[in-house]
């Protein structure tokens, strides 16, 4: 049964790739698992049929056949568990990746999202640009220490995973801040996935939506 | 195997039960599963040994033979995989109580750490009074959100399940705050989630070591 996620119509990022539905598509395309697309505007995703799937009206979802999950962790969880190549059979090995999945959103997404949040929601108030060398401090702390772990390794725990999956998109919302080129080895961890086929595939689909809601 | 948790010596809430060895202990509770806990100092968080288990030298960790976990999402699920109790059997009700895990610790807890972060390294910045109340108005939004979903009903997603563990826990970190008080059906929900009797326990046993503590 082809799965059907939901993506913005018009993705606030225009084509950069790093609206959640971004790591379900690679997960998808990884495990060569086609998909369907369902755009929803600003507008649907606070109404009653797109919260019902969400309820935080947010995307993506994933619904295939009777099941309806939302979080990316959830689907990228769901996915791997259901196709081959993104968890190791090891049961112990399983277990690491899985813990790389919740570190990439709950260790290392939140002070990320923090520094997203004040570019957004406070860049006009009279703190921000004396709060933000803080906020990139937080943020320099989880990267120094992941960048120790990760030490001249491909992936996070031998091979490719969910858990590089995770981590590598939310690592990539850093693109623009500079903060990622002071860890060479996490600048090139993010470079490395980014050229994986099943990533650039992604990416493309997201991108043409962009581009078709430009032209729209 | 009796599995072992790490947790702090001296827990910087004292023994209000936020730490986040609290989450494990109550599923381990849950699901009738006795436990060895190995306590930390902050400085032998800091050092190899400890960084071996967990990278970014936080506590808990979970050890059982030769598997090591970190991240107290992917340790909750390690549990709920291997005992009854708190996944349901039903293929599409375990996906949702997955969603569930993952919404708990990347969308609820992401604000409401902003705000501990905001009291613990900002509260004598000049900003800091005027910025929290942004700050709440953020953690407002997603509890309304949730407070909607939820309903009348007792949790999340039919029976209790490791959703509610993470969820739970994550919404106590609010108790200082009176927020909680705003969604009556959520402070109702924390408060059923504090009265299962696993709960009772994996709070006596963490409160028996700060009060050890105290007294050392």
């Amino acid at each position: 049964m082809t799965p059907t996620i939901t993506a913005f119509e018009r993705s606030p990022d225009r084509g950069q790739g790093q609206a959640r539905d971004m790591r379900v598509r690679w997960a998808l395309e990884e495990v060569g698992q086609p998909y369907d697309v369902r755009l929803v505007s600003f507008e649907e995703m606070k109404q009653p049929a797109h919260l019902a799937l969400q309820p935080f009206g947010q995307i993506p979802t994933y619904e295939e056949g009777g099941l309806v999950l939302f979080e990316t962790g959830a689907i990228v969880l769901h996915i791997a568990e259901h196709h081959a190549g993104l968890l190791p059979d090891d049961a112990n090995a399983r277990g690491r990746a899985i813990s790389w999945m919740f570190c990439a959103l709950n260790t290392v997404e939140p002070p990320i999202l923090d520094l997203q949040i004040a570019k957004f929601a406070e860049r006009n108030e009279s703190w921000h640009e004396r709060r933000l060398p803080m906020v990139h401090d937080r943020i320099r702390g989880r990267l120094g220490e992941l960048s120790v772990r990760l030490g001249d390794a491909d992936w996070l725990d031998g091979d490719f995973s969910a858990g590089d999956i995770l981590m590598v998109t939310v690592l990539r919302r850093l693109n623009m801040s500079g903060l990622l080129d002071e860890f060479p080895n996490l600048a090139a961890y993010v470079a490395r996935g980014e050229a994986r086929p099943a990533f650039k595939r992604a990416f493309d689909a997201q991108l043409a939506v962009a581009i078709a809601a430009a032209a729209g």
